[in-house]
């Protein structure tokens, strides 16, 4: 993660909820009150934002002081737990408060996601993420993620190559899709296609893909491209991916399973900032 | 909603994703190509987001067009059903899809929580989000609450004073509290207080509070509040509030119950945008 | 005030004046020479911006050390007076002292002026500034009416609601347009009414309006419609008000009197800043 | 002017009134209405700011139309007269007037001033404006400066060399400033030193400075010191110069009067902006 | 390329250019003054950045029309010959005139020194450029190294994996830096490891790399290495790469030959802009 | 230079190159490791870029330490030689080090060339920069040809008046040209005149010209135009000068001589940052 660009969107979000003043807040506490704040967790899961949560105080108020009594990724199991301590201007910690909470509830819900997916496939696969990310928070959440013990897919449509059935019309073929890209994108960056059927599969095998999504299949289909593939190509699996259906998928043979509702469906983790005296 | 933070919105949204280039599509698809993209509803819900997914379209090529079926805020019940149809660059369609696609399950997603409360509540109360929203996405979210049918709360710090318990031991009382802001707040803004007891709520009228939240209370402590306060402040449900208990809610007589789940969990709504050929 | 915002502001002015370099003092000023300036206040009046420009020294010279004498907001009647001392880089009070008293001149204008006001208001009613302040410096503008003891209207047209004439005429009626802000803006916010005539005061009560804004009415008029009112909504005297006839729109009884001048015209206090050898 | 910073400048401008939203207009004014505003000029002055605030409502409503009957720079002598122009989105006109109405009225006020001084002066000497301008708005208030007939000194620290007292003792004297400064920058910046006694004057002249400013001299020290140099250096008034004493000054024989009241203390110039049906 | 990115940056630079104007135009030339411009390349190369140099007429001018009789891409080998035409407001070609040269004569600078590589390379390898970019222009600059014809290394370090010494002594070992890598990155990206010697290529075989930069190797260890890899990864030859020593370097058998000099030491192409009467 | 305009820039530069974060670094070098980098200058010439390369480690990892052993501006002619040292975070030395040496390499480059000139004309003329920099970069550029001894020509277009034959045809005459920029351009900003022909430089010249350029002369034409203007106004060579014609050209008797190629066309200066255990 940058923190360059994490300061950057910490001050967007800022700006977005406290604009031209906090009116509450700077009509009751004088400017110079202390306040001290727990970060409480209230219900199971990994929590993850503790380090942006830090920095949201540290940005509005520099000498502010936090002490963090997990990290990042850490599993809270035996709640409610206190995880960390601000203290600093009661100004700041009244005005931030609720930036820090909505980073730290949804990151937090997205690291538990991450974390129960990469338990239900008990290691056979590789959960991988998606790009169905709130818009400005990628890098976050992707970051939630990894904190869950998944894996990110391309960052973006910069840093991977996915070729899906509207790019392969616009080629002509499959195979042309395929030399299209090779002949564009850096060495650094695999090739990956999208499949729908066994009759595609052999076609992104035949053109050189590195990486071939099975789109939409059932599990029986893709044991049935697995060893179509036999080995020639990776395997991702993609669509209707469940909690549920985890294991069955894990035992077709596919390298890797992608699950939008890792980041677009996580239930936010019960996390409150409890402020009190200094 | 003001369409010029909007479009700065999108354009951060749009250089998250595609960066210095959707490499997939540059490779691939010629820079003259032409194609068409539906947008289908495949799950019942209120529709939201379908002006901004037309900007995120004509941001990446103004010459394209956008044919709306239906207008946001509208109930789609007959699903799948196709509400709106792009046409333009085929480049500009692939690489705005997730963009657009991103906002408009969300959006819908929220419409869509915010108008089965409505009807839970059965015009008996007002339904209100709240400030648990999205980092950056805040304007949007609270614009899709409504399109759903539900109410705003105040939009951020700086357009309400809503004073709470650690603003209230920063004063001294609850009394001196309500005191500073109404010195220094506009005439424009109301004043809100939270309450956990009834002792407190008692203390909240006598200060002159225009409203009154009523912190986590169950339908029974809410029953007692409105009747103590008798019509001498407006009234607020706060905590704990779901379609499952909102009937009873709306039965103590308050008049506005803030429900944080409207914007923090809303399943998005099930929104494909399907490549055609032009 | 959101010292975010605020340096965000002060970036970009000082990149007005400063742009690629200050290349007097870069070609006469060695980098390591140090100084000290002193902030004198020529005229008497409201100090308002050391704040400000303390921060403007240090975004040039985080090492600067600033020593205030008196608070934003002292009324400074025995003058010349030294306010204030800055020292640090030489080179960075050479670059930034035209920004600092850019502001510290303009604002301490207008928080003399709302004094002013408020002492020829004699505590009979409250003075209200206007969104007639400069494009950008909103907040700071608005700020320094508070340190003069005036009051703030609505920050600007997301905090308040203030129905005119093209809205009324827009929804049909007055009561329409009443009834549409009611359904549409937050509990938080008042609704307010602009009113030429008693016949219009008259439908603003009848509409339910919580304040009512005189417009452009002599002190008899507003005297007539604060009687017809009879302190079902309040008042605010609009248009015309000046420091010679406020004690007679006082005395007709309005809660609140609204001048534009506060922030328009408050003409620029004297205050220089004497750069002296460390 | 440079049209892209423009547009830039006025972005910030309209974010900062309208920010999430004009709820007043939304609330109440359809999202297809249509409406006319007509740009009255109210008191005799130049007028200025009328593609400024045509570009306001170009912003918000691409669609808008503008038909200015008066150009900038024009002199509004019977008044009131209807300069301007405006049709398109009523909510767009309504919630720009302010922005626009701020602008037009503070850039009509300032050109107003610089006529009246260039009047007064007799066209005996040349009058310019300072650095004393709003923090963000110089580009334009010395745009309004110049539609008034009077010129620009430097427009900031990076495009003209001004030696003062400081800079002076930094580098042991006067001279070897000016020698300094020579050597830094480009040919086309001219070398102007501020002299405060006839002293000065004589070692500015000695040392070789293009352009002396007579710092807070009286007339008759002008005419002194306008002898002294004999040609051999242009000459700018500085300090205390009024309507009152300009023809005085003028006598003088300096070439160059400079008035930071041109931009910090211009009363506006009233003008309204009259919304009517369409 | 992203447009919308490409606007940014040209907005950036006009604003380094032109600032709050343009002194000598503005003074001279009058608003609806016309003029018409002719790009003509007066050396012969590959010419890169007649889509840019319009979009900077575009934005000064949103009426100007540009004439292209020649592709961003093609060789100008018969010169001087006229590549484009541009008309429209004189004031924005004279503005404009230099950022669009300075950008045209760069990026055709680089894709002649490409198109000169992938010559002197003869098909036997793939020339790829390298991160040693102008700060800023790395987009462009890398569009230009296509244009001509050579391929795109990594963009950036968010998209590809590098190890080098200092990873590999972070990580206490190749195998180990390589393992962590795999753990941690998307699997669209290949991993790629820095070897100096036959000893650490033999090592990067072993770790599984997918591609070995072979660091500042003669010709002769580049073919023992080639030799040892066996095919077992792909090979990249970095360091003192010339055109003097490709076809050399190709004959090695690697796979891929990175050159900084095609970005940081390309010279301009000489191109002009020729301002005519309309 | 100025400091916040330096660090807005690099902030860029540190975007474009690390955006959401360098993807090997992450995964290989823990967070907490600490390492030491040695600047080392490989090719003798003028070190310029060290207080910038600081800068981008500061803004990385605000408690690295940066130790130079040399000044900018120094030439270092016994190589190699280390310079500089900078210590910090393991991970901030990998991630800023390519944005650090890019800028380096390059300025140094442009110090090195200006040097040169300014040896090549021994001190009979003065020897110009010009506009031809990279977009986004030239604050850094004309600072580097500063720190190689030579001078700047003027900024951009806003701080610099020349006239160009366009110009001349748009105003009708190269007199009346003349007198429009004196008439609309700061009295701090001298004239400058491009002329081509003998009979150019004598209307120039009449026009009262400040400055006249002789545009692309041979040094027989220059020394013609130089004896023609006889002091009357100052000269500058212009096109087609080089190391090799440049002591011709100083022996015309023009003042300056102005060359593009000194940051168009330096070569880079060969630097590495050697990143060592701390």
């Amino acid at each position: 993660m940058n923190d360059l660009e994490l300061d950057a969107f910490l001050r967007r979000a800022l700006a977005e909820d406290i604009g031209h003043g906090d009116v509450t807040t700077e009509a009751i506490v004088p400017a110079g009150a202390r306040a001290r704040g727990v970060v409480r967790v209230k219900a199971s899961g990994v929590i993850a934002g503790l380090d942006v949560a830090a920095r949201v105080f540290a940005l509005l108020d520099p000498a502010s002081a936090w002490r963090a009594e997990a990290a990042d990724g850490d599993w809270i199991g035996d709640v409610p737990h206190d995880v960390a301590e601000v203290s600093g201007s009661a100004r700041a910690l009244l005005s931030g408060e609720r930036v820090a909470l909505n980073l730290l509830q949804r990151l937090s819900g997205i690291a538990t996601a991450s974390r129960r997916a990469v338990e239900a496939a008990g290691g056979r696969l590789t959960i991988l993420d998606t790009r169905k990310t709130t818009p400005g928070l990628r890098m976050l959440e992707k970051w939630a993620v990894r904190l869950g013990g998944a894996s990110n897919h391309r960052f973006a449509l910069f840093d991977g190559v996915l070729i899906k059935d509207n790019h392969i019309r616009a080629a002509g073929s499959l195979g042309e899709a395929v030399r299209r890209a090779r002949a564009r994108v850096a060495p650094a960056l695999r090739i990956e296609v999208e499949a729908s059927t066994l009759a595609e599969v052999e076609e992104a095998v035949r053109s050189g893909a590195d990486i071939i999504l099975l789109d939409n299949m059932t599990p029986a289909q893709m044991r049935e491209a697995v060893a179509a593939i036999g080995g020639r190509a990776r395997t991702e699996a993609s669509g209707g991916i469940t909690l549920a259906n985890l294991a069955e998928v894990a035992a077709t043979g596919v390298d890797y399973a992608s699950m939008g509702s890792l980041t677009h469906s996580a239930p936010a983790l019960d996390i409150s900032l409890k402020l009190v005296e200094p």
